[in-house]
């Protein structure tokens, strides 16, 4: 058998390896464009930001270590141009000295991967970067030495443009982002995205929402950015819009897309044609919570796909679960993390959902250290499926949204969360893991113990003529910022002072988290009020409101910008 | 209704509190022989190692503060002595005043904890000590203080004892700890205790194991500890053997016990008498992976009784799930860390078994600081149903055994960790993560792309007249050291030297941590041999067998010892 793979890289590479080990006797043949095969993709901006210091961390692999221990052959700047599918040939350009030649297949894996979305203009200029191989790695960490950059505008805050926005500036370049959608990270909410939008400002980075890119200019030393409503000027751009799937191949040939442009394959990663397999950032997969099809370009999935296309490959017959989004990423110290789907995702789904947030300590409190995270899960109302999270914090966050997607994965329930046995010892948790709290929480609204309320309600309840608004935080706390429209009584002194609430009239309890005003919603429920718990607390409601303030005060500081 | 509740320490706060939430105007005495309540039980040996340094972190609820938040009375130093079961009172000894009187009851929760086992002429010594409440706690903290003690001695292996001994090592005082099993950590296997075990000598404590302890004395300023081949003079000497069911109040008023004394209960909480229920380390629960009745002692299970117990009194319906005996410690920079059962509780269980060791890299290997970790994973033959986890290593180790702990609470396989869409990031996982891996390795299994051999194999193997060991390790490596009787062809070389392998012998084959061997394993099978992967590599290999060595040689540095 001869296998043909292109691209070698996480998924082509995963492959590759895989199948040596199950056929000893099988030819496989790696035809990668760029210069490095199997590198470490999610490395790569740590090497600009010189966190990776060494190069060879990054391309631990070579064609001649693929060679020693598998017997692989791995041809690197070579580019498949072709597929001759009545043939079983792809037609290949040695890129180092223009020949072109066919090389014949039993079966051919694709894993081109995607390529970055360029605006009018960006291609081909020398301030003008994006962050997709070692070579596109290599160019910008050469031209940050050599010209030594002020300022860059990095357009596009995903997560390659937070990953290099952090690993410039701590280069000592002023860095702004600049991006159409109204909040970073489009995986998270609004909501959550507030605090790593409040990490950018108190690092001085500005971010720019709601600006899309019109076209890219150069000038010189120079390169204009022009938006819909302006310029920014700037020494160095770098486009991290997105990625779109590099499915020309596949398209010429005549192999079905899916959306976006994306490979069709079924679960056995086999696309339309047969003998033709394809995995990674090119495909469309099906998300796992939704059951709808999506395209998803993370490294996890692509390298198990790896897998399962050589157990395929090789008459095994291994299935792809589908893909439910799981990412983490670092944000200077911020942890973020997600795993299954957003309200956004949910509403497009026209899944009926709800939610809880919470700000546990990542370890017990009395043990030095731990840090308060923000934490939001996302339900099915009625079924209580666990249909997404999002966490932002510091320390443990990676552990809960791992927790989360084993749960998710596993199709547990919200209210199933409470039996979880985590481990517990003071520096790693809490004997009530977050993750139970949540569990606690979701209980409690099933068994209509309690009601809530969020920030985004807040506008259509301010017309509500009669509602009381109860903070119930400390004289201390509420002396350093309170909502507007609410007024205090400690929880500790709300038995002694109830009269003061107006019966028959709905509150609307707030406090730092939401548990204190929980409380004070069971104490008032049982005095025969209707109240409602402000989910996320004030803690949650200052970043959102502090964030929607910050977002049009935001200017491009050290940057000429006409409006 | 009137709820008493006995014991105000974890299982009993937590019902006190969630009683309360659910009814405004129940009456809630809680009664606690010690002057704290609700106090953090597991911090306690951070406060003697002046980690954590605040007295009040400690002890942050009072009674003042349950009473101002929750209208619950906690009464301090008042011992519950007896129960009137058909009265419904408990007769109450006020440990002040010594004044007794009678309590009645609607219903009544028990949640006395467990009390240190104390060897023959333990107790009521000056320099011996044990570690339960915060005034044991204060008594060794001030002990060391004022005496400046040059070495202890800590009987007994287990949390409490090793977070005790890093704790006082941190302080300048010579450690020794002395147990009667064959391993620290009974938890754990004795394979995985043998890096705990590595740690300790570093440390310069020496582990004294299968030392029973028959009396303890103490002449002037010296502790004598009697084993029974020897006696150790000490400073002094804490006692940490373990813990037993504090159940005699339950005994005495005729409820049934379960296993070691314990409390029996159903899932509900409920012990044999009606309205009285029972929480926390008195009790016996139901193991979750075995289904057979365990007495586990963990924070965790305790304070998640508390809530179920509370729910039941107020007229609902809650169920406990069983405990997993999920836990993490901390040893010095170590992290360890297990779930469901061991080696040892499998056999006992009589559950045919298997496993797989593996030793991944906490995060992207090319990403800086990153550390390795060995993880060992057991499942059911056949069904490949998880059994339990054990994993030892530094960063990330109480990530990876909460996401197991969540598969096995939801019941997966270990193939299907394979499967799992867990967040990834340079920072903090690879994209295969850890806990993937050990699904990939267990696929192979069922699938017989691999069979494996292990380090307590050996002796048996060794027999064997035609058996080939092979390590497969490189030049550098194998120069640091090697197993005895093994050859070395390092994997790369393999298929070119294969002709040095007498075709008909079985090769076991071994490399460092267990990868490279199951890459020559699958070129050997291929090549027609019988072949075996050594589970856990060299790298387990040798810190068990060092371990053998080292175990025989340790002696109580500084210490008298007579034999």
């Amino acid at each position: 058998m001869k296998v043909v793979i292109v691209g070698g890289v996480a998924g082509g590479a995963s492959a590759a390896a895989r199948i040596r080990r199950l056929d000893e006797k099988a030819e496989i043949v790696v035809f990668e464009r760029t210069n490095y095969v199997s590198y470490a993709n999610c490395g790569l901006p740590y090497y600009i930001g010189e966190v990776i210091t060494d190069k060879e961390e990054l391309t631990l692999q070579t064609p001649e270590s693929f060679w020693m221990r598998f017997r692989i052959h791995i041809k690197v700047r070579h580019e498949v141009e072709k597929i001759n599918v009545e043939k079983k040939t792809v037609t290949v350009k040695n890129l180092e000295t223009g020949e072109q030649f066919e090389e014949s297949y039993d079966k051919l894996i694709l894993s081109p991967g995607a390529k970055a979305v360029m605006p009018k203009g960006a291609e081909g200029k020398e301030r003008v970067f994006q962050l997709r191989t070692v070579e596109d790695t290599y160019r910008i960490y050469d031209f940050v030495k050599e010209k030594q950059p002020k300022n860059v505008v990095i357009v596009g805050g995903g997560f390659v443009g937070i990953e290099l926005a952090e690993n410039l500036h701590e280069l000592g370049i002023q860095v702004t982002i600049a991006q159409r959608p109204d909040h970073l990270l489009s995986p998270i909410d609004y909501d959550m995205a507030s605090f790593v939008h409040a990490k950018m400002r108190k690092k001085g980075i500005p971010v720019l929402l709601k600006k899309s890119v019109e076209e890219v200019r150069q000038s010189e030393d120079k390169v204009q950015i022009q938006f819909q409503d302006g310029v920014l000027e700037t020494d160095m751009a770098i486009m991290a819009i997105g990625v779109t799937p590099d499915s020309t191949l596949a398209k010429e040939a005549g192999l079905a897309l899916g959306q976006k442009g994306s490979i069709l394959v079924n679960d056995r990663m086999e696309t339309s044609e047969k003998d033709i397999y394809a995995v990674g950032d090119a495909i469309e997969v099906t998300h796992y919570i939704t059951g709808k099809k999506a395209v998803i370009s993370l490294a996890g999935p692509a390298n198990k796909q790896g897998r399962i296309v050589a157990d395929n490959v090789c008459g095994g017959d291994s299935r792809f679960k589908g893909s439910q989004g799981s990412f983490v990423i670092k944000i200077f110290d911020l942890t973020v993390a997600a795993t299954g789907i957003n309200e956004t995702m949910a509403k497009q789904a026209e899944i009926d959902y709800d939610k809880v947030y919470l700000s546990p300590m990542s370890h017990a409190g009395y043990y030095p250290g731990g840090t308060v995270m923000t934490l939001k899960v996302l339900f099915e109302k009625n079924t209580y499926k666990l249909l997404g999270a999002q966490i932002v914090g510091n320390e443990g966050v990676d552990k809960r949204i791992d927790v989360l997607a084993t749960a998710m994965h596993a199709g547990l329930t919200g209210l199933q969360l409470k039996d979880l046995d985590l481990a517990y010892a003071p520096p790693y948790s809490s004997a009530k893991d977050p993750v139970n709290m949540a569990g606690f929480m979701i209980e409690n609204i099933a068994t209509g113990k309690v009601k809530q309320y969020f920030w985004d309600d807040r506008k259509e309840l301010e017309e509500k003529e009669n509602a009381i608004f109860l903070d119930t935080r400390t004289y201390g706390e509420v002396k350093r910022g309170m909502a507007e429209g609410y007024r205090h009584i400690p929880v500790d002194e709300l038995r002694d002072r109830i009269e003061e609430l107006e019966k028959g009239k709905p509150v609307y309890v707030m406090c730092q988290s939401g548990l204190r005003s929980y409380i004070a919603c069971r104490i008032l429920q049982q005095y025969g009020y209707e109240c409602y718990n402000f989910a996320g607390g004030y803690r949650l409601y200052s970043s959102v409101t502090a964030e929607k303030e910050a977002a049009v005060k935001a200017m491009p500081c050290g940057l000429e910008i006409e409006v």
